[in-house]
């Protein structure tokens, strides 16, 4: 396990709070933020919801000069954290009122003094003004609606926000440790990938390919894929669209085999994808597949620091519109990638954010044609400190046909 | 494909919503409402997020007397609903501001006159008068605060509530077409439970047991599992705890081996377990096995029309605590089940929630002893129309014993 400092990324959290005069910060269990910030671990999502009693009420409250402190539902801790809880914590049980819990732990932690100090930095402004701890709160923007109303009932005159700017410009920057948990993540992929490649000929199935996938994944020690994995044939004959990313079908010859996946290490989610051809691929394909990798490596060069995510985007699709497929490529060139899959900023038309040394973000061209030609690849970048942007996956993006 | 008829499912909640004086709904993507009463289906949900720009707009606006109004991105509608959407539809693209289409949409939908007559009901409500659209303004629980906040920059002056009792109160009674899929996705656990079991031997390890599980599940036509498959040995010698669910260690004999696994049918969840043990079983499984299955049929029979979730906890809790293994029944007796995996009532200690015909839920009792024993049983149950509790799983619960 790496030891990630996570004084040290409140310490920068209380900075970013204190300059936009948040009092309060409301992190819910259910999202990454909380992770990020407080190492308390998430659990894999459900297609069909689970739910217990007062579970709108598990997360924590983050002040700035002020340890965080847990609420969290008896259920939540019982089976869903066996590593446990460091930190103070308010419990509710099934059989307890959670509002009022809730409202309890709220007027605690207000009332709890700053500390003068937090990892070191004197905390000044404890010492200049005590404002209300709950004049203007902030909470991750997936925060449930029921306990964005409880919060509103704690203090019905605060000003309510989302913070997901602020803990944006936070994630988004990978300090070295993060960097070397994101490459192992997508060392994962790579060894996945070429061990899958072998499988992928007429006859197998999809589905059986996916499976494989999440099978080997989580061998390696991932919890589970880090979303769903995606396998789908495309070329002459098969009209499927792209976004149908799986089927029980089997894969016939003549046709581009479609992946994308990701692996997960200490919550940090990789996300990969490459085409394989069965048989011998007709010109078109093998036209396509040299513009969709020029296109990747257009966007690479276009990365460099104080570029914008739209930028990088327009150089990467340009590649594609001058082959004459632009029609095909019909999303954005990729996304920043972290404990999310998709940070902010996206490399996208209308990103305006300038991009800097430590961002981590895939590059994904694709040409998606039904009946025609299906390519993509997809590989995880990181903009260095020398201001050169490097890919991160070792596994090479050479066409590779199979038999 | 069944037939949900959804214009009848509204108009069941249009009184509903008359009744409490809820002007405007607001059901997002992400959440099972919106699927239960439009047919919008969702997707797979990740471990890592994904995001577009935009993305906490994708819902829709319904009212009682008016069709929903659905606001969706341009990527969630071309990547996301490859069946496409009916009904109208208001987009927002990666360029557009999503708060200015938001309250476009708002607006327009506020605007827009109320039928006379919704599936044949008369709307008296629309005649007798006409409220300003948005004094009071509900939501799904799990919205996200970013809606939530918007919602409230739409109409600052409204009271914002969450629906999800109304909701649950219509969801919580399963009609012929429901119990249907609910048994169809029971019928499949069944299947594949009778397949793995055999398969439950030393040597194979828990992860390639619980891909064998989600492989199959997948084969039969499910989505995906219905949350995170589990497979976990307990027994003498084996110090584990229940909340780690799943390990890539092999199984050795002489250990009972937990199953915690769902299936997917048009939406619905089935949520299913058994214990299969390895060699031949000591005296206090033998005795620990009877009466934790003991204790569910004393729940199924104490389920009875008018009794709460708490009465049938306590009925199963009972066996349980008398055996002197209470300590180590630590959750629930379980929970209501349909679109969601967990649904309200709860058959928990504080559910108040008198028992209906039509109420699908799980009775799940166990006994994790670390050390020493784990056993657990899950199925699902009706409430008939008769007033007898009917387990729908057709799998029997005989004690297992493989060689």
């Amino acid at each position: 396990m790496s030891t990630i400092d996570y004084t040290a990324r409140r310490a920068k959290l209380d900075q970013q709070l204190d300059a936009a005069g948040i009092d309060t910060l409301f992190l819910p269990a259910s999202q990454t933020d909380l992770e990020y910030f407080t190492g308390l671990g998430r659990g894999i999502p459900s297609f069909g919801n689970i739910g217990y009693t007062n579970h709108w009420i598990s997360g924590a409250f983050l002040a700035p000069g002020k340890d965080p402190l847990f609420v969290l539902t008896r259920h939540h801790q019982e089976f869903h954290l066996p590593g446990g809880v460091t930190g103070d914590v308010i419990t509710a049980t099934e059989v307890d009122d959670g509002a009022e819990v809730f409202k309890r732990a709220f007027d605690a932690f207000a009332k709890q003094p700053k500390r003068l100090a937090v990892a070191g930095v004197p905390n000044t402004d404890s010492c200049l003004h005590e404002k209300d701890a709950g004049s203007r709160i902030a909470m991750s923007g997936r925060t449930w609606s029921e306990t964005t109303l409880q919060l509103r009932a704690c203090r019905p005159d605060a000003e309510l926000l989302v913070a997901d700017d602020i803990l944006n410009r936070i994630r988004r920057i990978k300090d070295a440790d993060e960097i070397a948990l994101m490459s192992e993540a997508a060392r994962m992929v790579d060894q996945v990938m070429a061990a899958v490649s072998d499988h992928v000929v007429a006859g197998i199935t999809e589905l059986e390919l996916a499976s494989e996938i999440d099978l080997r994944i989580r061998q390696l020690g991932s919890p589970s894929s880090s979303f769903d994995t995606a396998v789908w044939a495309m070329g002459p004959g098969l009209d499927r669209d792209a976004s149908e990313r799986l089927s029980t079908r089997a894969l016939q010859g003549g046709t581009g085999v479609n992946f994308d996946f990701g692996a997960i290490v200490e919550g940090y989610c990789s996300d990969f994808g490459r085409t394989v051809h069965i048989g011998q691929p007709n010109e078109e394909y093998e036209r396509v597949y040299e513009v969709v990798m020029a296109a990747q490596e257009a966007g690479r060069a276009a990365a460099v620091p104080g570029a914008t995510g739209g930028d990088v985007h327009r150089a990467t699709r340009a590649v594609i519109e001058e082959s004459g497929y632009g029609e095909w490529f019909r999303h954005r060139t990729g996304h920043c990638i972290g404990k999310d899959v998709h940070e902010l900023p996206y490399i996208s038309e209308e990103d305006q954010t300038p991009l800097e040394p430590g961002m981590m973000f895939t590059i994904e061209p694709s040409v998606f044609f039904p009946g025609r030609v299906g390519v993509r690849v997809e590989d995880i970048f990181l903009l260095a400190e020398d201001g050169v942007t490097v890919k991160i996956n070792e596994l090479n993006n050479d066409m590779r046909v199979n038999d």
